[in-house]
């Protein structure tokens, strides 16, 4: 499953590949993309606050899409919103990683599409600096079923 | 101004030269920064969210590295956290606006600056779709002056 997500977020997102996105681990449960130090340095030597939301976003945008399509559901997925915490400068390879939330708000969004054809769910991903939290990102994405005709 | 502004990023940010960023325009007042379609498209041919992020961010950061130049500032500003709300997909370049705030702000700034060596100040930054708000960025950035040795 990772080099088929790797390859589809290279070929269909390219910024990904310029970023240097590789896919760590790719479940339904979790979801880990790294990226290089070099190809998203910045003036600083640090990691650029950009690139880390980047790699944050793909990485809850794969896992949404790997449990969708594990229900067979074709839908647009959309982002809404997000929200970041810079805590903790990066200075080398980081890797953004993104659980699936508490079944009961998975269903609860399921139903929601299920019934509405389109509804919300909040993911975050996590960037860490060895057992420091760095990165805290939050984003609300939006799924919608397409309109039968 | 546009130039040298347009070559620091792209020699220091890599990611800024991969995303295609060019500055439109460049004064004290104001930042505006494009960005075209191609190198930013995602899997659902909009533009991806990472990038739009990524444009308002370094639009906000120039705009406080050339007002913190205009005073003289030896000062290293970092990021502390960021917020977007996308509001309309986009399927074209793009070009994300960043205003001075209100004088007032800038003053507090300055003299929280001077006073405690380090202080915060949130911008925003708005990328339009014709006359419509898309994207609606907001980030508050530290600035901390060098300590002295």
């Amino acid at each position: 499953m990772n080099k088929i997500l790797e390859d589809y977020l290279h070929k269909n997102i390219p910024i990904s590949q310029a970023i240097g996105v590789h896919v760590e681990q790719a479940s339904l449960d979790k979801v880990i993309l790294s990226a290089p130090f070099a190809n998203n340095i910045n003036h600083k030597k640090t990691v650029f606050g950009g690139s880390l939301h980047a790699v944050a976003t793909l990485a809850c945008w794969s896992l949404l899409h790997l449990n969708l399509m594990n229900e067979s559901k074709p839908v647009q997925i959309v982002i809404a919103s997000s929200n970041v915490k810079y805590l903790v400068p990066l200075v080398s390879e980081f890797q953004a990683e993104c659980l699936m939330p508490e079944n009961a708000f998975w269903q609860y969004f399921l139903k929601s599409l299920h019934k509405k054809g389109k509804a919300r769910i909040e993911l975050s991903a996590k960037i860490y600096l060895e057992e420091t939290l760095a990165v805290d990102y939050r984003a609300t994405f939006v799924a919608i079923e397409p309109k039968q005709n």
